[in-house]
């Protein structure tokens, strides 16, 4: 039982099913890396990714043909305080966009062959009901974290069990690489607030200039964080604690995504700084969905870099991307396909007749 | 005139026919990046890539369809020297790998959609006539330059020859971007000595353990390549002085296929170390080919980052790969492939209905 009706009990026994990865997968898939034409490791991260990838499946012909982005959409009652140089609305605009296809996601989603899945989970705006969107939105947007928690406990719950849900469909339908993306002005603000909370960094070092800030707006975004943790108070050791006070409904739904996905036996992909905030949430309610998670690029968002210490994650990528939607994901899901071409394509040097090292 | 009759004077006549990117297109480039639906620059190194892209290609709907690597194999007579753990039969087994399709390459270039160009430009050891080789050997791979030259000043210009001859086939057949890679045991070393020629760093500060040495078969690398610095005296001013006496058939080879490719206005992405070696003395010989190189990833071999360094190139992709082969190449092809697909494909604020930022 998820969804709508999620409750912490149901929350939980989904957490403690999430499957751990056997050790002697881990083993066998090293075993066949070393035995292909290539010296030992030469491929180097790629290898590795291969290696988790073939570990995560139990096998040592790993493949991730059916790929979907997750991209869920929210808005943030915070962009009262004049944290975002975009105007609310452009949440619901870019949904359209999405929908028709015009944004930078559909395209990169498009060219690593991944299929992108759009959650509304809390837009504020008018969304005329479209086909491809799923209709899931739990509340409006957020309240106001700067004034009082951004949502109730049950409505942090409830976007958490959206996420689960759109990911038990996805397995469903054969997808067994899930990739996190988002969409809401104002939520990088939400995010910093969140990873401020859980990892005790003051608001300073997690703040950016999300969407195009200059140094004033950076500075001005900080000291609404640093008013939102003091006003909610949001319990670090209770991360649903924290993303009902600061966090946000997108937010809460791909730390669901994140959560489902494990507890399925199913990778996911998380995207950059605002998908990271609700990976470190996830494993916060979730440690054993640790390994999981691949994280997708380091974003240029500098908090992003926290973020990827706290979860000791090593991204495939590096190109000082800040955009969102899902983009680093989709493009780091390319090499991870081709991490698994690599590994379940090659020759070994036995099958090839091609010579090993001299002793 | 090009070929195993290239003379230093139609190098020359090439070179100053490499065309010069259009400073015009490149406004053009950013100004649609900048309308796209998508903070401005929030796609950093991706907006950075299609804008090269366009503006090399004077448009400003980038799109790379048919991508080729070309890999050039070759052998090296200081393998005498015991300077690869890997005996020199290894490349020669490793091209029939390469045309049965059991190596990394294989599966790289398949996944990102390139066609593999394999190029016998000085293999030692006998290898079947395959339909999938290009036969070019200028001869049974180079001599020990430990001892005396590796090539005389000829060999090396037509090695270069048949750089600019593969390429000019393929802009023939409507490639329009080219993939360096290479293959030969003892390759690293050669790369090692021209990198070390060109700029001055000593070879300690330039070698590696290539497909695997020790720390002490690496000391033992540099003091083979600085007996080699000595006995041949190569001319730092003189990038083909330097490719004849210390490097190699395939380091040549490629050499020509950067030169050939910016001479026909068609964008070249270099591999790793040994092709870095290769497009290093290529922008030696030829300045003006610069802006139509890309820098595919930056290996795990220490003296890539020299060479980077050298070329003023950030790499795509960090990956600490050191295999070769084009690998890197072939998967800096698909972020080039996305960053077009990104920059045509995407809606403008306008054509979206987004709102832009607030005043």
């Amino acid at each position: 039982v998820t969804g709508p009706s999620l409750t912490e009990a149901d929350l939980s026994a989904l957490i403690a099913a999430i499957p751990t990865p056997a050790k002697e997968a881990e083993r066998e898939a090293w075993a066949r890396l070393d035995s292909l034409t290539k010296p030992p490791r030469s491929l180097g991260l790629l290898e590795e990714l291969a290696a988790r990838l073939a570990t995560l499946q139990g096998t040592d012909r790993p493949a991730v043909a059916r790929k979907a982005i997750v991209l869920m959409a929210g808005d943030h009652g915070v962009t009262a305080e004049g944290v975002s140089p975009y105007p609310s609305e452009v949440t619901a605009q870019m949904v359209a966009n999405f929908v028709a296809g015009g944004a930078a996601i559909n395209q990169l989603a498009k060219h690593a062959g991944a299929s992108l899945v759009l959650v509304d989970v809390g837009v504020a705006s008018d969304l005329p009901v479209h086909a491809g969107v799923i209709h899931a939105r739990v509340a409006p947007g957020t309240a106001n974290m700067a004034v009082g928690p951004a949502m109730t406990r049950a409505q942090a719950l409830e976007a958490i069990g959206v996420g689960i849900d759109t990911v038990a469909d996805l397995v469903a339908d054969g997808v067994v690489l899930v990739g996190t993306g988002e969409m809401g002005i104002g939520n990088s603000t939400a995010a910093a607030a969140v990873v401020s909370a859980l990892t005790g960094v003051d608001p300073a070092g997690v703040v950016g200039p999300g969407t195009g800030l200059d140094d004033a707006g950076v500075r001005h975004k900080a000291a609404v964080i640093s008013r939102a943790l003091a006003v909610n108070s949001p319990d670090a050791t209770d991360a649903l604690d924290v993303l009902a006070k600061v966090g946000g409904l997108e937010i809460a739904g791909l730390a669901g995504v994140v959560i489902g996905a494990a507890s399925r036996g199913v990778p996911v992909v998380s995207d950059g700084y605002i998908s990271g905030a609700a990976t470190l949430a996830a494993l916060r309610l979730a440690p054993a969905a640790a390994p999981w998670v691949f994280a997708s690029h380091r974003s240029s968002e500098p908090g992003h870099r926290v973020v990827l210490e706290a979860l000791g994650l090593r991204p495939v990528l590096e190109l000082d991307m800040r955009l969102g939607e899902g983009t680093g994901a989709a493009l780091a899901m390319e090499l991870l396909d081709a991490a698994c071409a690599m590994m379940s394509g090659m020759s070994t040097f036995e099958e090839a007749g091609v010579s090993g090292k001299e002793s």
